[in-house]
């Protein structure tokens, strides 16, 4: 095939209706896909099910200290799961606090506590007049959820292959002493699966900002999260990479097991300098008595060490893989040259960015839903739910058996054509 | 035995010289006890080891519904679980949202939601210049942290023994619309094991407050905490009461089951008007994903019903009441009649109050220290940690072994014969 743009107006007639016959057919099948969000499949569920059997009435709930994981205490986190998950996080176990099931809530908590507290003893920035974000864009939609709950003005920043535009990152924090942080999910990036470079990191951790209580939030939800055995990914560790440029205390870093155990139900973990956790505990400690301890220890028995991590998000991969490049396949496979999209082929974590002809995103995911298949909103990746380009749809293919992921690309690729045509023709 | 105050000069000099050896005696024993906090003995947290096997790798995780409890979504707690904890709360299961493990945690997220959004509409509360929280003293100490942890004013109320002086409630709530909640434990109250009366309910639920965002506090804590199987006390339901009252959204209530299950590895949740949970779902949503439903279904599972749940605290109770009842025991044969210390006898919960003669709490609790017997530092259960009569001990019978107990209570009672002595010495 010719690209779109390059075909006449009756070839374009002509194509549209053969597809809207395929389309009719689809419909006829009375399909129920959803690729809304980056649920992990009933598959990879299974492979952890193990974590049921570790922890029966015949064992004993006591960690290598002593404590009893049963009753109150410990506000910070068992020392075996600190060790485990420190190594997830590829940081010294002093470093991080573990907390409940969430490092979602927990950057909630964070965004929240320096909205009351500031940040080591800043002024509360509800106190401040104008309070600011960056959000690399495309990104996480319940990122954007958190800070505009907050009533916190979010500046889009755009993306790139290497990470987000950090000429202007540089710029605007250097200047605008409003700008409070930076949403960053800096390996296998939500939805662009972009994970940043050697260049990006060191940039980030070189950040001259004008606000002393401007922090980076750095959730690296997908740190273990590969596709392939070798072909990884790798980033520059960044509360290392801060301290050694002198900006120790500029970074959160966050974490969890929920695509690693289970979502929901497994643990979440923050690492950052002395100087922050200190500022945390300080709020944690009247917030809670601990966290799950038990969880904390089933974690810990069930995975042994990171090498035991390692070795079951292998599972994971092996499940995934097949998957993210089935996806690869069926786009190249029916949109390869059409010249009306482009998307991602990431190396790991959850998502693959879809970007359509400008003013085509929300076109292309209401003829989905139509015909039965859910796609995350149009928009959804951007602040506020508002694509600029109108351009960006997020694919989340884990939940679907593959079968049903074939079929839902399918009908994508079918969607995205039928849109890409009545745009050009309305254009023409 | 007279009363201390009938003795004479020498008489109490002598029998201070006496109490001394025995109290020189005890510090030769080089005890290692700790009454300090209300956490359940390890005898206790056995009872509930059968959690460990409810879920296994053979089961099925799915709900009644077709949730898959191990994976995302159910913000508000599965139905199953809303069941059983509605029935615990005493209200309909859709009154009710399930949390994570930890209902202080709950209450500090209220309170901080109510800082930087308000209540149902209200003026955020850190935009006020003034806002005051009502404390019925003595109380809860981890209550009043959350409050001035956010820089709310504490008001003292008295405690009688039917609940707080509730004439000087209806007065300050009236006509102080800076007043924005009170803290009530209403039943078993921590720490003096009061449950409030009907009339002191009935008087909540008519409250007229000055501030619309007024909202009670009401931590049922001890809602199912009976040590006897008929002598219970019963706290008329607080919800349906202000729904009665006209006063339907006044009342937020608080439980989990950390005292029933396991500490830290329980379910929290909280119980409101749908105008109420509406609220709250507007900020849970932004917050989290959802919480651990898999320990949701593992509270399911192994309690069943409430039924379950409440044959289940008959063995807390088993456990509880021979240490109550030596409190009680040793408290009388020690200190009946010498006029130095009044102290509760409550029917269920986790504290006794012991009130000493003014001014000789500290020393008390200090000189209990000083051989090897932490008590709840004196002071902690008044706001600030300012007991201004220097004369409330929180006595938390539960943990130490039952041996361990009576000995620690003949050491408390004769270091409250020491202080007591030395004081009306001094002032003689």
């Amino acid at each position: 095939m010719k690209p779109y743009v390059e075909m006449t107006k009756e070839e374009l007639q002509e194509l549209r209706k053969q597809l809207h016959v395929q389309y009719k057919e689809f419909q006829g099948k009375d399909l129920r896909l959803d690729m809304s969000r980056g649920k992990p499949s009933t598959e990879q569920l299974d492979i952890s099910m193990g974590m049921m059997d570790v922890l029966s009435s015949n064992d004993d709930l006591t960690c290598d200290d002593g404590t009893d994981c049963r009753n109150y205490g410990v506000l910070d986190g068992i020392k075996e799961a600190k060790e485990l998950l420190a190594d997830m996080m590829e940081v010294a176990p002093d470093h991080i606090i573990i907390y409940g099931n969430s490092s979602l809530n927990v950057m909630y908590d964070t965004v929240s506590r320096s909205m009351t507290h500031g940040v080591m003893g800043s002024t509360p920035w509800s106190k401040l007049d104008k309070v600011k974000f960056l959000c690399p864009v495309p990104g996480y939609d319940r990122h954007f959820s958190i800070t505009e709950y907050f009533g916190i003005e979010m500046v889009n920043v755009p993306m790139t292959p290497t990470g987000p535009d950090m000429d202007m990152v540089e710029e605007l924090v250097a200047n605008d002493d409003s700008i409070k942080g930076i949403w960053c999910v800096p390996k296998y990036s939500n939805p662009q699966g972009i994970s940043y470079s050697d260049d990006t990191v060191r940039r980030f951790a070189r950040l001259k900002p004008a606000a002393k209580d401007f922090r980076i939030y750095w959730d690296n939800a997908y740190t273990i999260h590969h596709l392939y055995d070798r072909d990884q990914d790798h980033l520059i560790e960044i509360l290392a990479e801060c301290k050694r440029a002198g900006n120790p205390d500029m970074v959160y870093k966050f974490a969890s097991t929920s695509k690693v155990s289970f979502p929901g139900s497994g643990i979440a973990t923050i690492a950052a300098s002395q100087n922050n956790l200190v500022d945390i505990m300080k709020q944690l400690k009247i917030q809670t008595i601990g966290h799950d301890k038990v969880n904390q220890l089933r974690h810990v028995r069930f995975f042994g060490d990171i090498h035991g991590m390692v070795e079951h998000m292998r599972k994971h991969a092996d499940i995934m893989r097949p998957k993210f490049e089935a996806v690869n396949q069926i786009l190249e496979r029916e949109l390869g040259g059409l010249g009306i999209g482009e998307w991602t082929s990431p190396k790991g974590g959850y998502f693959i960015s879809f970007d359509s002809l400008n003013g085509c995103a929300k076109a292309i995911v209401a003829r989905c839903k139509k015909s039965g298949l859910v796609m995350t909103g149009a928009g959804a990746t951007y602040p506020y739910g508002k694509d600029p380009r109108d351009n960006n749809i997020r694919i989340a293919p884990s939940y679907p058996p593959l079968s049903d992921l074939i079929l839902a690309m399918e009908l994508f690729a079918l969607c995205v054509k039928i849109v890409s045509i009545d745009k050009i023709l309305k254009e023409s």
